[in-house]
């Protein structure tokens, strides 16, 4: 049987502030990453939803971002290597005490925003980011960009990893997000985002704007826990999976 | 053969600002208190501090403190006894992590600041801090105030405690500090500070400002990072303990 | 003819992260309030807020807190009178710049969550707000607690002042308000709320738990931007004053 | 009589952390730029340095950075250009209001760090800066690189500018900074800076590697506050201009 997790960015509150609807998509998520601190997420934020993921039985990640809580870990900064390793080591470091804390288990590591992205492109920031999970723990699970830098870090490091696609995002010829600031980059139907994530599940492939097939990995799919549709959204593809007999479950369990 | 501890707050820079004299201290210290990031620390700091640390041999413990950057974690604030836990359970996490990925290993906690003066007195808050601790590592030592609340949650939750003298703060006739408003509040006689020392390690007794002998636990001396003479006060206790014939090593070790 | 002034807190977001709902509330207040960094309003909020207040032609505040985003200004922290003259005159003069550089004026300035609560009863707090204040521009008016340290410190300095009540909290014998861990601390019943500021209003008296009926100066009404009712309950206060020929505009002007 | 400016940073501390020998460089400098709070400077540094500095009779200058401080504003970010003018007119509100209220007045306005550099070569970024100057007061001075796009905006909009040359760095063919990777970015011969100087100052030109001139507008020279012998420089650069007859003072007073 056919299976394939749905990931979803989770406790990205920060103190009085909210942020998505964590309760409610994690009814439909499989795996969820939780902010560390540095873009969102502070400790009591965090905590909570740890424990909240454990009752739920999801698979718990950690989603370490750059330390810029005024521009939510979006914008591209210029660290180090170094210190690309460094705020890795430290953000992932404190999810995973705090799961195990919990009683739960610390599963896998997604970058978040502006150090995905980058990450995903730029093969030193990619080493460093899998050199400082493999320090911590040799079993955690790399998730990236399919056919990223991350992805290949990960391999390169002995890491296990997951390849991770996106439901409402176009694809490039090679195999790349079509960028935001494109006219069709955002698939805003509902059931075309289902449609491809059906493709790209049951035959790894996704189609481009021109109609090309091009080949990617769906491991994970992406989950947006922001926008006025979200819940909507993560619904449409969870039923639609399960009515194909496709299991919803992480891709390591 | 006696033996004593002496601890000193390290790792607490903050990107391009610079705090104490790390390096220096830690020829004297046997064991040391990293800064976790909340009153001081960034990620590079705290993993170079760390390592150092692990080269040097000394006991490594998590300093938490208040999340006040501005004010150094000095400011008493006013957090729920939740939120205590959860600072100090994310804190201690990331640098537990960040120790065992180095290749070193979490020996003890020490609170700071404000943290720690308000948890000498206030039981709810002590009782918060060694729950936190104890739910990551039971094996944890927690170091606080002599006769402090500390001290007594630690016993009450049955984790190992360190009890901790100053060598340069004048005592009350209750065995708390002199408040640093108080005229006579710092020693800054070196060889009187070391007296005090000496006098507080062999016959667990330190006398106050009215000539009364009081009885102290000096399991530890903390020994002050920063100001002028630090590096100074450091080699004379040292080397006065070790003229006297006392063996300078971490409490549990 | 009778007026009051409606002020209400805006700008409070930060980064992605959004809070109330203040173009909806812009509709029912005159005069309002804006976050100004340290408890919340990142610079690119604070300066869109300011400019849809222009465009509304109420009143524009400026709204210091404590520096604590992740606290949102509402933890008691224990700064220098020193430290409390510094952080309002450096906020203060941040919005007073931002306002003029868009066409706007600074017309008052009322601190924020614990700041506020805690200068209406400490006269050196409050001394040092109004301090701060008179050296900006000794025409900005100081918005506090009826009955409160912060009027009577602006009254002291020769400082305008422009006295606030609450329309959903209950008051006390003494004239201050209802802890909010009392039980009947917050008055949910939307025209209960609007009969007490009738009654503020027309009789500057607020009647007690008890029944006593106790003085208050009813300058101002303070209308909450955050919970699910915020508008609902701006709406029927603004409607129903306007409905007893009470006049809306900010006090002076 | 030939005069130029000397110009430092100042005011870079942070809550209990320093930075700078603040008092002892103002006596060499003939105008400060003060940071605002984003990349360093808390509310009771920047006041205390303002007091200072009007003590000194140095012109006042606002130092707005990136809001990084953990990366002291060195690292480059992707602001757009409306944060890029909101974060200026923030910083230089505040700065501006605090030096007015402690009975100065504010000279001019000098990027810090990464926003100096960005701003030098992205045009679009220098506009938005420049504007956000004009907006606050159109008789402020915009201190930026010689030949730069910061230079190049104030002239675009009718702001005063001052070109500023650097004595401990080499020069490239096209008037631009060796960058700090080169192996010769930095002449740390005091000597030689001097000479730079002089010749920048009397000559409107630099030799580069090469042995060519090219030419630079000399109208402030940068004084570097940190580093082991910034002090020491500053001196030889101030006494070896006066000794060449030339007047040190700020360029439009």
């Amino acid at each position: 049987m056919l299976s394939v997790d749905l990931n979803c960015d989770m406790g990205e509150g920060f103190g009085a502030w909210k942020m998505g609807s964590d309760a409610e998509l994690m009814k439909y998520a499989s795996s969820v990453n939780i902010a560390c601190g540095y873009h969102a997420g502070d400790a009591t934020t965090i905590r909570r939803t740890v424990e909240t993921a454990i009752e739920k039985g999801v698979a718990i990640g950690a989603h370490p971002g750059y330390p810029d809580l005024e521009g939510f870990g979006r914008r591209p900064m210029s660290l180090s290597p170094q210190e690309v390793f460094d705020i890795v080591l430290y953000q992932v470091s404190a999810l995973k005490g705090i799961c195990e804390a919990t009683g739960g288990e610390l599963h896998h590591v997604k970058p978040h925003g502006a150090l995905y992205n980058q990450s995903a492109k730029d093969k030193i920031l990619a080493i460093e980011i899998a050199r400082a999970i493999k320090r911590i723990d040799g079993n955690l699970i790399l998730y990236g960009l399919s056919g990223s830098c991350l992805i290949s870090a990960a391999k390169e490091l002995g890491l296990k990893s997951v390849s991770e696609v996106f439901a409402d995002r176009a694809y490039e010829p090679d195999g790349s997000l079509t960028p935001r600031s494109e006219p069709h980059a955002l698939i805003k139907d509902h059931e075309k985002a289902f449609s491809q994530v059906l493709q790209m599940v049951t035959t790894s492939t996704v189609t481009t704007a021109n109609g090309d097939k091009v080949p990617v990995n769906a491991d994970t799919v992406c989950i947006h826990g922001d926008g006025d549709h979200a819940v909507e959204l993560a619904k449409t593809i969870r039923d639609g999976l399960v009515g194909n007999h496709i299991q919803i479950r992480p891709y390591y369990m």
